[in-house]
């Protein structure tokens, strides 16, 4: 029962007569999927009470049917073939859960051109293939919402593209990844090493056997991707963001940056300059005593400067079964409520309406304007000033300069924390600091952001 | 032109033409109005791009109008009579700005039967007269949206009522008076009297000649009779709030909290217990590492714990022009997004429809559930086994005694820290202490709020 577009211009009374069950196919039924059917099923009153409408699974995809049977029980109707529930006519709406980008994006286009509403958790389809899906929404009138694929638990989609409607956001800041917080976490509280933080995430299920995507800054670069465009109503440049991960991360860095009073947390950085977007993912340093410092463990926070609501944050859990699950079902909410409404009206998929896109390019790397901190191995503790005189010919502000506390096995170390500065002064910097005499080893350097006001 | 709800019946095309200008008229132009003025004019193309139309201030009403045309030049309609703006033809939504309960009502009721939608930041309003309002904006089928009333610059209001849609939410508790919050880091960080952190307040415009609704606890308690509406949704139980000010918080107290690793905060606490709901204004201790211990200054934070997302937090400013501003014209974008749509499909105004409302009892304070901080006087130190024997008489559980530090001029102090228990049953231990010959003075009692998962 493929509903046309036109359905929705029957008169008033019909139109409510129409209102009835939104239902729902799934493709997937793992963690999230058998999260999102647990907490549809447990709230199911009250969620009817929110939407107007009831919500109601009634077929899922799954590649083992037996395992999804054990979920599912017998009221939903099962099958191996996701394309049967992103084309069949029962099915109002399709839930992928499933990940991936190959298969996942033929699901979701397919059931976009079957006029079906999608709702889906997967970033990096979104961050890499988004456009394309958009356009083929719009095209047909349908809504595809994906508050699941950033910083589950956390209403930041919709808080950046209806609660902050009324601001030039000047950027956003964001611990994204549970994964990456959770060892970063482990780093500063045991003093671990980045391979052994990795492997007691590992040992406890909060990271995956193979965790690339994760400590590579990738799959934080997906979710940095979707908050940008939201932010600033830009195209998704997931291919031009600048993405570095924790893995060549040092315990000593983690703690000379405590003894500035500095924590190392994995930013996702977007950030509005007057010549384009910086969009960026690295390890940063933040004042210890800032909120985002206090994000621990497997937590997310979102944090926004925006021109009239100035600093507000948003903080929640950034994984789990059921936590998920709340941002796929609010989606649905969001799709029963406006299910049958003049697709005009929706809430444009990426916050701003598709003809007034604002084609800000991302900076190349050498136009990032941060703070730093340098960590530099001298010879001896008497060259701290030869250090700052070095990047201060060449016109890197210096701030900051300190000996770290020493360290069994380590010699003497120059930290320096920078005012502001462009990435490309101080990369030359750099280059010029390491080549000379008093230089011990190689120079390591991290931004520093203050998230101020 | 008071446009019939019966125009959205028309076919696909005319709509798509009749979807121009939302045109705006404002009641009040003092801080907030100014400042919705201010952003709309200055992010106008932004908002035009976001909303999918225009957003435009046509008419505002204020009680001096040469200091209104001073601030919204000549391109907007003045006049005197707010009732004009309420009722005027060429008005889509009124945005009810001028504040007060009695005029501000029946200006908001004649919008609503003129068919215009509102949008208010007027927080008392709404918990003293939502119920009314609410149902004739129904019976109309135009929103009254109020993102305003609570925590401003923080999208709280959308984040229960679509964000948080798929859960059942346990509790909501929130920082939610910037000035009292204020005030309480002065009094923590500069060891200041309650009257000295006032008097800072109101030198720096963070608190008002009249501060009592702030000081007292009313204004957050008129913030938190709508976050439990829209919670739990239940009715707006403003009259049934047990609302209580910081105006007896003495300094020694902060001090002692600090000592025991707590920082006190005044909370709006809205909890679920199996027989109804506490809904509680008061200051209460939360533990100093705690992200909500952390919230300074006049900022605002809510946090909220359901039972899918787990714990989230809202961070931002609590009060400011633009920083309203921001809000008000987040409804007004909600309100040009659904202008036109049909009723049923609005997001109800407190979150579930309203033939689907919880009728949940608001708890007497003697079911209050919490931990518990006293202060006793004593006579002598070693009358400290006497005072935690004399609680756990009463049954009260007792988990942690100490002696305060000592303070010029005070006598001995003993501290305890309780474990969950009714406040019945804390009372009546409290009145049993206090006729012990080994008490020396009135007995300070405070709650502690873990604020946990």
């Amino acid at each position: 029962m493929y509903r046309d577009p036109v359905e929705s211009l029957e008169p008033l009374h019909h139109r409510q007569a129409a209102i009835r069950t939104l239902r729902v196919g799934m493709i997937g039924i793992g963690t999230v999927g058998s999260g999102t059917f647990r907490v549809l099923a447990r709230n199911r009153a009250d969620i009817a009470a929110r939407a107007g409408r009831s919500i109601e699974l009634v077929m899922v995809a799954a590649r083992n049917l037996e395992r999804a049977a054990g979920i599912v029980g017998d009221s939903v109707a099962l099958t191996a073939d996701a394309m049967q529930v992103a084309t069949h006519p029962d099915v109002d709406v399709v839930v992928e859960v499933a990940g991936g980008t190959g298969p996942a994006r033929d699901w979701v286009l397919a059931a976009i051109a079957h006029g079906k509403h999608v709702v889906t958790a997967n970033k990096a389809l979104l961050a890499v293939h988004g456009a394309g899906i958009f356009a083929a929404a719009r095209e047909k009138g349908v809504i595809v919402a994906y508050e699941g694929a950033v910083a589950v638990s956390i209403p930041i989609i919709k808080a950046l593209r209806e609660g902050l409607a009324a601001n030039r956001i000047e950027w956003v800041a964001g611990i994204i990844n549970g994964t990456t917080n959770f060892i970063l976490s482990k780093m500063r509280d045991e003093g671990l090493d980045f391979a052994a933080a990795l492997a007691q995430a590992q040992a406890l299920g909060y990271a995956e056997a193979d965790p690339s995507f994760d400590i590579e800054g990738i799959d934080a670069a997906h979710k940095l991707t979707l908050l940008a465009a939201n932010a600033f109503g830009m195209p998704l440049r997931f291919a031009d963001a600048q993405v570095e991960g924790i893995t060549a991360l040092q315990g000593m860095d983690v703690a000379c940056a405590e003894q500035l009073g500095y924590r190392i947390k994995l930013l996702g950085v977007a950030r509005r300059q007057a010549a384009g977007v910086e969009l960026r993912v690295q390890p940063v340093l933040v004042p210890a005593t800032h909120l985002m410092a206090q994000v621990n463990g497997s937590m997310n926070a979102v944090m926004v400067k925006s021109d009239a609501a100035g600093l507000t944050m948003y903080y929640g859990a950034g994984a789990g079964s059921e936590q998920t699950a709340s941002a796929v079902i609010a989606d649905l909410v969001d799709v029963a409520r406006l299910d049958g409404v003049h697709a005009a009206q929706h809430v444009p998929h990426l916050g701003v309406h598709a003809h007034a896109t604002n084609a800000l390019a991302v900076l190349p790397r050498a136009a990032v304007h941060t703070s730093h901190y340098l960590r530099v191995p001298v010879h001896a503790v008497n060259q701290i000033q030869a250090v700052a005189a070095s990047l201060a010919e060449q016109k890197v502000p210096v701030r900051q300069v300190a000996l770290a506390a020493e360290r069994p096995g380590m010699g003497p170390q120059v930290l320096v924390l920078t005012g502001p500065v462009e990435q490309g002064t101080l990369d030359l910097a750099v280059h010029a600091l390491q080549a000379r005499a008093e230089v011990a080893g190689a120079v390591t350097t991290l931004r520093v952001e203050s998230l101020e006001g």
